[in-house]
């Protein structure tokens, strides 16, 4: 299982792509950050983002995305962005009817460092050892978008499964 | 002058079509509301929107597309989506190298009625006489996505033309 994994953002966007399955060694395939001018009008930077994600599933073919869930927090302008930004991977993976699963920053920390409430070095030093990588991902976002693919593999299995069911399902239905 | 306006949202998303020039009568091309089911996936619901906003496009081929600018309110998870499908629009512009405007709600309703905190009423009671319309359009959001394609027309002109120029050197540039 080959999993794409996405730290939306307009300013940053972490992609990391891992291969494994429950109870095998992952895999680190590919780890990038795309970066889009602030200066920039949004609907540029988004259309930016779109053409560089759309390379990325086409050059590493991933059976599933993982996209993290976006909270609004205190800045709120950033916020909107970000949303916007996720709704790129989303679409990507539902325009391939790839299974496409959300998961928050606290269950991507729990899975991969064993406390939802981790810092990022601790997620990055974890993601290191999992992936068994020479050199510590950077930047951070680089970092949490293979923490969130790794969480989606060891996550997966059955619930994947129910998940392309439903998938399949609704695609029959339309 | 044809403008696209777009209520983003997942649940209802508001689309009008609306030509005309500055000093010129408006004239409604089109109105309509796109739904997507509450149970579906959010990136199915996102996919569905993007698919029918894109046979808007192809269909009434407008020059300009003006969304409404979202603000994070009470209800954040609502929000989200609505970050999420405002995404799609801007997209489909970016994607066609159509000029993009962002209008906030009080712009629309202060260019439509002179008043930026004017009602809903008020603003479909508006849209209806500008457009010389036999019947006024419902739901609201139909009605606040002509609201934008005016706003944007009656606003258009130098501040368009330099988008435009702006966007073009951008495209140049890449």
């Amino acid at each position: 299982m080959r999993v794409l994994g996405v730290d939306p953002g307009l300013t940053r966007c972490g992609l990391g792509v891992v291969e494994g399955g429950i109870g095998q060694p992952l895999r680190m395939i590919a780890v990038g950050v795309i970066r889009t001018p602030v200066d920039d009008e949004p609907a540029l930077r988004l259309l930016s983002l779109q053409t560089e994600i759309d390379e990325w599933m086409q050059q590493y073919t991933p059976d599933a995305v993982a996209v993290e869930r976006v909270f609004a927090k205190a800045n709120i302008k950033g916020i909107m962005g970000t949303a916007q930004a996720s709704a790129v991977p989303m679409l990507a993976a539902a325009r391939r009817g790839l299974p496409l699963a959300l998961h928050t920053p606290s269950e991507v920390k729990a899975a991969v460092t064993g406390n939802g409430r981790a810092d990022k070095a601790q997620v990055t030093a974890m993601v290191t050892r999992i992936l068994r990588l020479q050199v510590a991902p950077r930047p951070a976002d680089a970092a949490d978008a293979l923490a969130l693919a790794i969480c989606h593999v060891w996550r997966g299995g059955a619930q994947n499964r129910i998940q392309e069911a439903i998938a399949r399902q609704q695609r029959v239905a339309r």
